[in-house]
C-alpha cells in the first residue's frame, strides 16, 4: 500500500523570501518515520533566523516550523509504540543517529547528526514527517493548545535545569523576559527556586511578576546589577544581544554558572579573574533530548503549566510573522490547523 | 610568657623592587595562630606577579612565598591539634573567616575574605604565621623537599578533578606544560585518565610523555587542534597568554569543559554556538580547599607523586628568581633553609 502523500506547506523559497503556499509530494514512509496532521506550530525566532539565512545554513525551499502538535496520520512498519490519532509533538530536531556514542548515553540533542525539522519539512504545513525517535506524546493534563512552544523554547530553558543539578533552594535569574524567559519564569517558580528577572523593558517588570519572578532588575542598569553581587546560583540568558558579561558573572555566587539559550552571534568576552577566584562557569546549550522533553511534558502537566500564546490561523502566517517582527507578540505565536 | 618573635625575611620594599633583608617585629601569636619555622618554599610566577603588582593589589613591603613547608614552632592557646615539630603546609590563604556561608559549605578556598600568604608575610623568611584553619600536616611518604609547590601548583591543577568529578574514564587535555602543567600531567596519569598534553615548546613534548601524557599536540598549531576535534572531557589551561579559545572549544566532546587555571589577564573571547550545541562549559578555579589539600597530598603518598624542582639555598633568592624568570626553570624552583 502506498503511503506517498501531499503536503501543503508554506515555504521560503529563497533566503529572505516571503512565505508561499508550496506543495510537497513525498515518497513512501521509512520503517520508522511517521507522518503528522499538524494541528498547532508555535513559531521561534529561530524559524526566523533560518529563513533569513542568519546562520548560514539555510536550505531553499525552506518549510520551517519546529514546535508542532499534531495526530499521528500514519507511521512506518517499525513504528509499534504509537496509533493512529495519538497526540505528539515534534521540536528542534526531526532525527537522530541513534548510533553514535552521544546518542547511546541520551544525549540525542547533542548528536552531531541529528537533522533539524526546518531543513527536512517542518510544521508550517498540514503533515509533517519525522523519526519516531523525535517524537514525544503529549501526556493528558498538557493543554495542547500551547505546548507547541514547549518543544523548542520551553524545553531549552528547562534542559539547564535538569543538566546543572538546580535545587529548589537555588537561586535562579533570568535574563530577556521573551519566549524563552517567560516559560523560564513559570518553570523556575514550579521548581521551588526564588526567581528573578532580568528586564531591560520597565513595563515588563510587573508582567515578569505575574508569570513567577520573585524579584525584578533593570538588565541593563549597571547599578542595580552591581548591587546584586553575588547573589545567584544560576543566570540564564534568553537574550540574542551583548551585555556587559562581566557584571552578571559578579553578580553569581561562587560556583555560580551564567548559561546561555539565547542564539547569541556576537563573540562572548569576559574576564577571567571574577571567573577563577569564584569558580563559576560560564556554558551554553540547545534544545534537550526527547527523555529530557517527556519529564518536561510530566512536570508541565503536574504543575499545570502553559506558556502564554497568541494563536492565528495557519494561513495568516505572514501575519504571525509580522507580529513576531513587531516584538509585541505575549509572548509565543502559535498558527492553528484546527477550524 | 611572649609568644613576640623576630622574623627574617626577604621583602620587596616597592612594586617591581628587589628582594631585601627585612625584618619582621611581630606580636604575641593569635589564639588560633601558628608560627611556622621555614624548611622550604616553593617559588610560583604569582609570588612575581605580586611582587610586580601586575594584579593590582600589591601592599608592601612584601614578603612572598606561599608555598611553605615548616615545623611548627610555636602556637597559639586554642591549637590543640598540632604539635611543636610537625610538619605543616601553608598555601596561597593563610586564613579565611570561616563564618560567612562559602567556608560553611567547605569551600573555604573561595571565601571572599581569605586571606593570601603573599599579603600577611609569606614563605620568603625563616619563620611565618598562619592561622590554623590554613595549616595542613604533611603526612607520611610526601617528600619534603618537593613537596611546597603542592600547595599551589598542584592544588590548583588537582581541584578541578575532584569540583568537576572527573573519572579515570575521562580523555583530559593539559594546555602549558609548566610549572602547573607538569604536576597535572602526573596526576592524571595516577588519576587513571587518558593525557593529552598541549605544549608549543617542541622539545617538551617528549619530556611530556615522560612526565605522564600518552599523547602531545602542538598548542600553536590549528590544524593540530582542529583534527583533534570532539577528543576531550575537559582542557585545562596553564597558560597566561591568549589562544585561539575557539579552537579549544571545538577540540571538547559535547558537554566537555574548558577550563583555566593559568592567571590570564587579557579578557576571554569566544564564540558561542559551539558551545551551545556540543553543551560545552567555560570555567576557572583558584587554588582548593585545606580539606581538598589533604585529599591530594593522600593521593600524592598514595602514588608517591613528586613536582619536579630546582633547589636554592633561600639566601640565594635573588639568583632563583633570575632563573624563575629565564623561564627554564624545570620545573618549579624550591628555597631551602635546611642546611
Amino acid at each position: 500500500m502506498s503511503t506517498a502523500s501531499t503536503i501543503n506547506a508554506y515555504a521560503a523559497l529563497e533566503a529572505g523570501g516571503p512565505l508561499q503556499a508550496y506543495q510537497i509530494q513525498t515518497g513512501d514512509l521509512g520503517p520508522t518515520e511517521v507522518e503528522l496532521e499538524v494541528m498547532y506550530c508555535g513559531i521561534c525566532h529561530s524559524d526566523l533566523s533560518m529563513i533569513d539565512n542568519e546562520w548560514g545554513i539555510g536550505q531553499y525551499p525552506m518549510v520551517a516550523g519546529h514546535e508542532v502538535i499534531g495526530r499521528v496520520a500514519a507511521m512506518g512498519e517499525q513504528v509499534s509504540h504509537l496509533k493512529k490519532g495519538t497526540v505528539v509533538g515534534l521540536g528542534w530536531n526531526s532525527d537522530y543517529c541513534e548510533t553514535c556514542h552521544t546518542c547511546r548515553t541520551g544525549d540525542l540533542n547533542l548528536c552531531k547528526s541529528a537533522k533539524f525539522t526546518i531543513l527536512t519539512n517542518g510544521g508550517f504545513a498540514d503533515r509533517v514527517r519525522a523519526d519516531m525517535s523525535s517524537l514525544v506524546v503529549i501526556p493528558e493534563g498538557v493543554d495542547p493548545v500551547s505546548a507547541g512552544p514547549l518543544l523548542c523554547a520551553g524545553i531549552t530553558v528547562f534542559n539547564p535545569l535538569v543538566q546543572f543539578d538546580i535545587k529548589p533552594t537555588d537561586k535562579v535569574a533570568v535574563i530577556g523576559i521573551g519566549g524563552l524567559g517567560h516559560i523560564a519564569l513559570k518553570f523556575l517558580n514550579a521548581w521551588g527556586c526564588e526567581v528573578t528577572a532580568f528586564t531591560s523593558n520597565e513595563g515588563k517588570r510587573k508582567e515578569a511578576l505575574s508569570l513567577g519572578a520573585h524579584k525584578t532588575l533593570n538588565s541593563r542598569d549597571a547599578a542595580e546589577i552591581e548591587a546584586a553581587v553575588m547573589s545567584f546560583d544560576l543566570i540564564i540568558s534568553t537574550v540574542n544581544v551583548s551585555l556587559d558579561w562581566d557584571l552578571y558573572i559578579q553578580a553569581l555566587k561562587p560556583k555560580g554558572r551564567l548559561h546561555f539559550v539565547g542564539a547569541l552571534t556576537n563573540p562572548i568576552q569576559f574576564s577571567l579573574f571574577p571567573v577563577l577566584f569564584g569558580q563559576r562557569s560560564i556554558s551554553a546549550s540547545p534544545v534537550g533530548s526527547p527523555a529530557t522533553i517527556e519529564t518536561m511534558l510530566e512536570f508541565v502537566a503536574h504543575h499545570k503549566i502553559k506558556p502564554e500564546v497568541e494563536i492565528f490561523p495557519m494561513n495568516q502566517i505572514e501575519a504571525a510573522f509580522e507580529h513576531l517582527k513587531s516584538g509585541k507578540a505575549k509572548y509565543r505565536i502559535v498558527l492553528s490547523q484546527e477550524g
